[in-house]
Parts: C-alpha cells; structure tokens; sequence
C-alpha cells in the first residue's frame, strides 16, 4: 500500500447544510449530477460530503451517532492571525467552537471547531512546520 | 479558510501497535524525539496517530468509544489487482476486512478494512478518476 489518502468522506445528516457551511468558508464544492455527494478538491487528494446513513451502509458499520469518532482534521495556516481568523469565520458559518485558539505546549497556536456534523477540526499555526507556497504540508526531515 | 487539508489524526488506544499496522502495510512513519506521536507524509499534507485520550483532550471532546464517528479514509488505486492486494495485505497486517472487494453502483471497485482502532479504511479503484503519476487525486472539471 502506497504511501497515499486519496479521499475523506464526512459522514452528515443534512448534504445541503453541511455542503453550505464549507462553502461558507469559501469553499467550492462539485457533485455529479442527480448525485447525494460533494466532492471539494484538496492538495492532491479530496474531501467528500456523503449522507451519514449511506456511508456507514457502504462501509457496512453500525450507523452509531457518535460525538467524537477518534479522527480530527487539521488545517494549518500560515501565521497566528489566520488562525483567529478561520475560527471566528467556522462559527460565523455555523459551526461550534470546541477550543478557543490558544498557545500550546508543542509551541504552536491552535484551537478547535465543528462542523455542523460535529465532524472536528484543528486550526492550527505550527512555527515549526511553514506551509509551501501552495498551502501544502512537508514534515522536516526526522 | 483556504481550500485545503494539513493533518489527519487518527486516535489509537496503542501508538506502538497503530504504527507496526501501517509500517505493516509499507509506510514509514516519524517520531519527534520523546513525543508520543507518529507522522506519516503524504501527498502534500500529513497522517498522524495519536493516542485516543490525548487527541479527545485536546479537542474538548468526550472520548466515547465508537465503532464508527462517521468518517471514512479512502485509498485509491490504479487498477482492481491493486484494490485486491491491497486489501489483502491490510488483514495480513492486522486489519479487519469490512467489505470485501465488489464492483460498486458508481462504476467502480472497491472494499472497506479497518484498522486495528477500527478507522474505516476505501480502498477503491475508479476508472473515471485516472490517479496522476506521483498518486495524487484531481477531480474531473465539473
């Protein structure tokens, strides 16, 4: 198995809520025509919205209504200001803030927010990781 | 809230026996000197595992334990062989198959594993979505 994700399905209750909410944030969605799905390009890979009953029947899991199902998503910004920025924006489009931004013991800044689906997500300024020119994420040499 | 992903965190009740999963399966993951944490690269963007408690901390949340919180990973590959082995070798590594291969209503093959924490895992080919030479995703224009 290559060293690769290709995609990230966000289980929702409500497609067009949740569709609403990302492009809120200036996200721009796409979907197949007649199709219960939205696709958002990521770097490289995608981020997909699919109802939750149906994702959890093509995996075939138990659809349990979960607050936290041990995943978080992270994005990370460029400077500390970005980070206030895109938490304040989460919650103007209708998520919830989880944690306010904060200094944290990695020594970065970051807080918490969820999507309408309760799906979270970090947002985060790591001073130790600067992003590429194109947003994308580069671990340092270890 | 620019259009991109950094991180992915995946919660693990065993940080040691997640990452020998992975590396099972091919990956290479880093550590921070002393930090209970493991990094993977991917294409512009990052895995980590995490363990549960901590990663429930640090986003506010309660940490329930649930079969599925309504996120699914997916993998995608270049041809229906590479779905087949792939599968294959995530259950030699330690995964649970959910769904064995099949040709799916969108026109495409695939099966779900999950791994030893129990997050869902697509392993998918699709034939209208040609994967580019270095792996990475771009969705058709709409």
């Amino acid at each position: 198995m290559d060293q690769r994700l290709s995609m990230i399905t966000l289980g929702v209750a409500d497609l067009g809520r949740a569709r609403a909410f990302y492009e809120a944030l200036g996200w721009k969605g796409q979907s197949p025509p007649g199709a219960d799905i939205v696709f958002f390009q990521l770097i490289g890979a995608a981020l997909a919205l699919y109802p939750r009953h149906a994702l959890a029947e093509d995996a075939q899991l138990p659809n349990e209504t979960a607050r936290f199902g041990g995943i978080a998503l992270a994005f990370n910004t460029r400077d500390k200001a970005e980070v206030d920025r895109v938490l304040k924006d989460a919650v103007a489009a209708g998520g919830t803030l989880l944690k306010p931004a904060q200094e944290v013991f990695w020594g970065g800044y970051s807080g918490y927010f969820a999507d309408p689906d309760g799906h979270p997500w970090e947002v985060a300024f790591n001073p130790h990781w600067p992003l590429s020119s194109d947003g994308s994420l580069r671990l340092p040499k270890s």
